[in-house]
């Protein structure tokens, strides 16, 4: 195996773990928005948190070893962002419809 | 440069990075040894929790990347939760301290 072979399979390796890692957060805020208005549970923001700060600690790691080019990583981040954003923007929303009643 | 040198430049970087990470907590571990009897901070605990699960993320993910033997990184962990473990004991005792007066 040549060098750029073993850099391109360390690479794809990484960033195909640090996909699985981003599905299993988005599995989390899925399932947080089906249950919005059955089963609410306020502990799972603070799990999900959690779980985008470790997941940004290995997406930071995976740039800084030369893994993952800065760009790519930002994206995988910034998407995931995004969707827990649109969940928060749900959950108050529902806090607020239940000040009201 | 052969597929086996960048093999251990990859890994060199890898275990460096995550030996400037723990050394960074080392660091806060030590200040707040220091100041145990003067300038206690409730807050120092939970930041030092947080920093030591996004630094098990960062392992664990550099084991999972092929960068670092499995042994390294739990060798790595474990140094720390072992400071970490006699900070939190100085803690206690501090804590007991203040109950008696």
């Amino acid at each position: 195996m040549t060098s750029s072979d073993l850099q391109e399979q360390l690479n794809l390796r990484a960033v195909t773990l640090l996909q699985e890692d981003a599905d299993k957060i988005q599995k989390l805020i899925e399932v947080q928005m089906e249950n919005l208005a059955t089963r609410y549970c306020p502990l799972y923001e603070e799990v999900l948190d959690t779980q985008m700060y470790g997941f940004s600690r290995e997406v930071d790691f995976a740039v800084r070893a030369g893994l993952v080019p800065e760009v790519s990583g930002k994206l995988i981040l910034s998407e995931l962002e995004r969707n827990l954003a649109v969940l928060y923007d749900a959950l108050n929303k529902k806090a607020e419809e239940r000040e009201m009643l």
